[in-house]
């Protein structure tokens, strides 16, 4: 079978995504995996189906499959990209356009400058929630968002502050995200008893209070090129340290995103690229 | 400007392919480079560039652009998706296809299984051409090519026999491929002092006369998914050896090359596979 397809990355994130709002589509875990390929396939991080709408009051449904044959919850960096390829493709004419996701729906908004603006959810800092064990760990308040001592390896100690942005992230503020120990210190933080679930490390640079550059140790894949949870969940610690405003640019290897949280009850705008790379064809 | 393009493998080795047949293309190496990209690209190890003939009885040219941007001789992975390409897109419907590369003419020949084989020159074993340096080392005779025993941080000492297929081997006999040291051991043969071009270190397993295992750290590179001109090298060490016959199937993690070689003073023949894995378009 013949598939059309279109290559989009968002901040260096990278995706395959099929239209199948027309026509069902049923590729098996072993074709999605040959496409998400990097030589023997198309190659991406995630093959992005894009559906019909499921009901009434919604646009479309998508769906998200990793390289590995698995199915994902929800993505920043995919939601930006489906927006601009059912405006590119003239699925859609909205600005906002409801879509059907696996964690339920959400409202990617398009911007005059090409760029998404997604909703992010709201951050969560209850330790026990993240998950985080604090028990017996001194607390250092500052500006009303405990920082915490990591013991590393029994010879180093950092201090990183926690949030969830429906995965779990430990931040530390660093002068020079260049010269962090993001490989030497990224997989002792991911990996710490304090985190059952393990946990995404954040490497953040403050160059002013809306401009910081950021580096993150993903749970599972190691250093990336943009991390879009990261960026939201930097932010807000760093806005609860008292050090940034609301609005901020966040620039990763892969390129910026900005970033606007108003506080306590309110969600996490995450605004950045979605780019068309390539369109072609493969036979499956 | 809108560029089209086919997106082939040989082996695992991945390449975008250009037709400048009819239309001369310039890109800037800057270009090149954005095209090799994975992520903002469409992602290859190199760029293979299809010309006119640039002389009466040639019936191509073609260059390759590496990921990096610059141009690379010769390679047999990149003959034979040439080969393949030009019969694909209806170019040529010969089965022996002449070609002007950096490096000289050479003659890709279609085989009636789809795969292709390439002249990949004699090799060369005096240590001097290689370089190899054996000054003071004591040889192992077998079979007619010495072994030399090789020094890996002052604790292991390996036994390897080197050739040349244009760029530096030395090979080694392992009992398992699976199991073989190559991410420990590549680096330090590399790097040994006794080649002082550096060097592609093979770890070959014997399945049979006619059937070997192949990894290859490549210089440079780290260990690749399959090395032409490593699989070369070994079977011609083997041969030399008297552990093989004349026509041998190479297993590399890319797929499989099989090697001919009729001994001293008659050139390797490799044959293997080349794929046009997807056609597509992009704005450069």
């Amino acid at each position: 079978m013949k598939l059309r397809f279109t290559k989009m990355q968002g901040a260096g994130n990278d995706f395959v995504v099929l239209d199948a709002t027309r026509k069902s589509l049923a590729l098996s875990p072993e074709q999605y995996r040959a496409l998400a390929d990097r030589r023997f396939g198309v190659g991406a991080d995630q093959i992005l189906i894009v559906g019909p709408a499921p009901a009434p009051g919604v646009d479309f449904s998508y769906r998200i499959v990793n390289a590995d044959g698995g199915e994902v919850e929800q993505c920043g960096n995919g939601a930006r990209c489906f927006a601009k390829f059912v405006r590119d493709h003239g699925l859609s004419d909205k600005d906002a356009i409801r879509v059907q996701t696996l964690s339920g729906v959400i409202e990617p908004r398009l911007q005059p400058d090409g760029r998404v603006t997604v909703d992010m959810g709201e951050p969560v800092f209850e330790p026990a929630r993240i998950p985080f064990d604090p028990h017996g760990l001194q607390a250092r308040p500052a500006g009303g968002h405990e920082q915490w001592p990591l013991e590393l390896g029994g010879t180093t100690t950092v201090m990183v502050a926690v949030a969830s942005m429906g995965n779990p992230h430990a931040v530390q503020r660093v002068d020079n995200v260049d010269t962090a120990p993001v490989a030497e210190q990224g997989p002792l933080i991911e990996a710490h008893p304090r985190f059952p679930r393990r946990v995404n490390a954040g490497f953040m640079q403050v160059l002013s209070r809306d401009h910081i550059r950021l580096r993150v140790y993903e749970r599972g894949a190691g250093e990336t090129l943009a991390c879009g949870t990261g960026a939201c969940a930097a932010v807000v610690i760093g806005i609860r340290q008292g050090w940034l405003d609301a609005r901020v640019d966040v620039d990763t290897r892969g390129g910026r995103l900005s970033i606007e949280w108003n506080g306590a009850g309110t969600p996490v705008l995450m605004t950045g690229p979605a780019v068309s790379v390539f369109e072609g064809e493969i036979e499956v």
